[in-house]
């Protein structure tokens, strides 16, 4: 029902007021764009069917049981690159997932590689994208079905998971092809894909199947393009040009040989829940300064260049405060709660392991407690040199409370930042198209969270990555009612277009 | 098997060196103990039969899916108490367990109330004991199915759930009646037990039947005895006269609206988590001392007469450490420990509710966390007074932080410390019986925990309160592998038939 009303007014609604005013840039390439941009519009209704048929198949990678819908979506985009017109179609099989599963024959979901078109002459654009989901049940609080597209013909929405992490965005570049091979457009690069199904739960196997593909399929990739991201807010298009990193730590104390009982015990044992809690408490302030000895410095200085940047930035305190449902936020200025999120370090306590979490009350004294803490990381700071820092930190704080317990503080994982030149071909490129297809020049921004694989595709190809999202801040990728605006998914898609056409024309790689 | 073995040895082991070489007292008692104790001697068969008996029953309180086995259990007990002409047996309903439950009209195991003698010119003596058991598993590394009592010959002693704690005891008093009955000697006291199936899970509803049994059922009580604890060490035996109370606090602090991403809001948000970790770190010491300003004023002052009461304990720090596992003590001298463990007050760090608490690495910043800490409670400190110190200083250290979030410290509950006098006319009962049957004098200590009832009883039937154990305090009352001694066994029946003789014939209550 809601499809019905909704195809009858596709014309007239679901379109931007930048999209109506707005000025294409000066370009030969202004009658293809056209051409293009029309074919998607008209496109619109069979886009949007495609994508229901997708997010009918609940393709939830961190649940073991559903592993057989996760194969299943990849069957149905292999069916559809086919259909399209997509060669060299490949079904990569990365084997068992590792430990821990319960089922210790589980294989990984596959990663989908595939080219449109092959032409020395013309450059190559590998795009990445995810098929898997998060979870999603109705009874977590959705307003619909979530593994029903749902459109929301009022809100000019449409709901569902996956709708835009990373499904919609996903097939986007397919609902591109089409477009081109419908309005009888060239299509102006070699397009290679690598869709994978389990980023969701770790992007398990892919970093291998990277490096293996380097001087393989992906030889010839001039450049990367992941659309899984989104928007900053809710209103201006942004590109993405840099990450923080991540690296988790553990800080282990070791007491007595079992739990003990605090009545007996308690005032004659060295507890290792006060000893973690004392040194827990040395590595950071509630001001959200890291106090750990030689980190502030390793941060790369801010550039009068850098610094103009997050001026233009549209984004203020309301936002933050808008999206942690609270009034917490450390700083009051735009600019420096961007920096914060985006170009200095920050250090979060997670939780404690080995102590008592549930409700109500247990007196137990926990024998062995492990603190868990991770720094975002940024430009310039080295990840073993970090390491060093920290461990020497927690023993030094450790050492000053004259415990007869024992420390151990050790690295869990670490995933390096990324940042990018925000000025070379592609993000020059993608800025053009958003500027043509938005009528505003986009935000460039950075994430505060982690890609890894932005970081492999970039070192293991040797070349530049561009993250062009395609939905907005407000999507609720990993929460209920998962939604993207029809305008961004038009818009996201012409955006697409016209980025394949800019940096296909660029002198430069 | 093992059980023939050690049928045909019975009468020449399990009696303790003490037993050998005992001198009796002078007493008019002499002759009647020689019968009362060789009676129990010669009955020993018969005793461990109705133990085993007793424990083929899992009457595991904490588990749902056995409450029919806690009240076969109660059913085997009235049997024996009828057939031993315990008369007035009141089986008592204590209405369905509150939640949290599986099953809402869980019904409470009952309180099982039976007399031995009503005659007003002798004294009455309220015993209490439990029959239910913690849970106990051949998995979790038992040497034999827990459920079935097992006599080591070689090692002397029962291995099995409810040796000790708390079958074992509480079937000394019907054996020491059935002792006096067939040694032909008239019961010296009236008894009353009050036998309870929830002891390990809270004592649900019995608080509730003392206070309505005080003027009713227990209205003759001239003193209660408890045998529901433990030597402190394995080769001394000790009359119990304190126990520290228990505070239970929360300090919860609520920041953003829910759990929100690391990446995202690292270092611009202020984390609720920091916060707590900052004010856990106020309320005490590595080397276990209290920070709370006001608490150690509360404390009564050490005499000169309880001190020496430290320095004839038979303990010293190898004791602690091996009940720990470890070399985690703060204090090396004998007598500091005992006074941190009996009249000093502690604080213990028990764990952080709403945080991660799994294994591995979790990214994200949980929205609100409770930490939960408790203070063992002595003499003179006020629970109210306590309650308030705590939450002032709690809100002061919150204040100091200067932090967006919300603070809010509570107690989660209370439970009064007891101390009783070990001059009175039933500790000097016990303390004679137990010279009589072990050759030495009583140690007379303290518990570090809580034990509620004890304070009930002694408030409601305004009478004195005195813990009489049985077992050594290596017989692992809630571990793998519990035991009784077949020495503390016969040895703690003899002390209880002992102790109501001495008690019967004291001038005083």
């Amino acid at each position: 029902m809601l499809f019905k009303l909704f195809f009858k007014r596709s014309f007239s609604v679901g379109v931007s007021n930048y999209q109506r005013t707005r000025i294409m840039s000066s370009s030969n390439l202004q009658p293809k764009f056209d051409k293009i941009f029309n074919k998607i519009d008209e496109l619109k209704p069979s886009f949007i069917d495609r994508l229901a048929k997708a997010i009918e198949i609940p393709a939830v990678s961190g649940d073991e049981s559903l592993r057989p819908m996760v194969v299943k979506k990849s069957e149905y985009l292999v069916q559809e690159l086919e259909s399209l017109g997509f060669t060299d179609i490949q079904v990569k099989k990365l084997g068992t997932q590792p430990p821990p599963v319960e089922n210790p024959n589980l294989q990984l979901p596959p990663v989908i590689l595939s080219r449109y078109g092959n032409d020395p002459a013309k450059k190559t654009v590998l795009v990445y994208g995810h098929y898997d989901v998060q979870p999603a049940a109705l009874s977590d609080g959705w307003a619909s079905e979530p593994f029903k597209l749902v459109v929301d013909e009022e809100k000019q929405l449409m709901r569902g998971r996956g709708s835009t992490d990373d499904t919609g965005p996903l097939l986007g570049w397919l609902n591109v092809v089409q477009a081109h091979k419908e309005a009888g457009i060239d299509f102006p690069v070699n397009l290679i894909t690598c869709f994978e199904g389990m980023e969701e739960s770790g992007s398990l196997g892919l970093e291998k199947l990277i490096a293996e593909e380097a001087s393989n399929y992906f030889k010839t990739t001039d450049a990367v393009c992941i659309s899984d991201n989104y928007w900053l807010g809710t209103k201006k298009p942004v590109l993405t040009y840099g990450l923080r990193g991540c690296n988790y730590y553990q800080i282990i104390i070791q007491g007595p040989a079992a739990d003990l009982h605090s009545g007996v015990f308690g005032g004659v044992i060295a507890e290792p829940m006060v000893d973690l809690i004392k040194v827990m408490g040395t590595l950071v302030d509630s001001n959200g300064k890291i106090l750990i000895e030689g980190v502030d410095e390793m941060v790369a200085p801010l550039t009068e260049k850098e610094s103009q940047l997050y001026e233009k930035i549209d984004f203020s305190v309301d936002d933050l405060n808008a999206a942690s449902g609270s009034n917490t936020s450390l700083y009051q200025k735009k600019e420096d709660i961007l920096m914060h999120r985006w170009r200095y370090p920050s250090l979060s306590l997670h939780g404690v392991e080995g102590a008592f979490y549930g409700p109500g009350a247990k007196t137990v004294i926990p024998a062995k407690v492990s603190g868990k803490f991770s720094i975002r990381t940024v430009p310039d700071i080295d990840s073993e040199k970090l390491t060093k820092l920290v461990v020497d930190h927690c023993n030094n704080a450790f050492k000053a409370l004259n415990s007869p317990n024992k420390c151990y503080a050790e690295l869990i994982h670490d995933g390096n930042y990324w940042v990018s030149n925000p000025y070379n071909a592609s993000f020059t490129a993608a800025a053009k198209a958003t500027k043509d297809v938005y009528g505003v020049d986009p935000d460039f921004t950075r994430e505060g969270g982690s890609i890894p694989i932005t970081l492999t595709f970039e070192e293991e190809l040797k070349t530049s990555v561009l993250l062009l999202p395609m939905g907005r801040g407000d999507d609720g990728a990993h929460s209920i009612n998962e939604k993207l605006d029809i305008s961004n998914f038009m818009g996201g898609m012409k955006t697409m277009a016209a980025y394949l056409h800019y940096y296909a024309e660029s002198p430069e790689n």
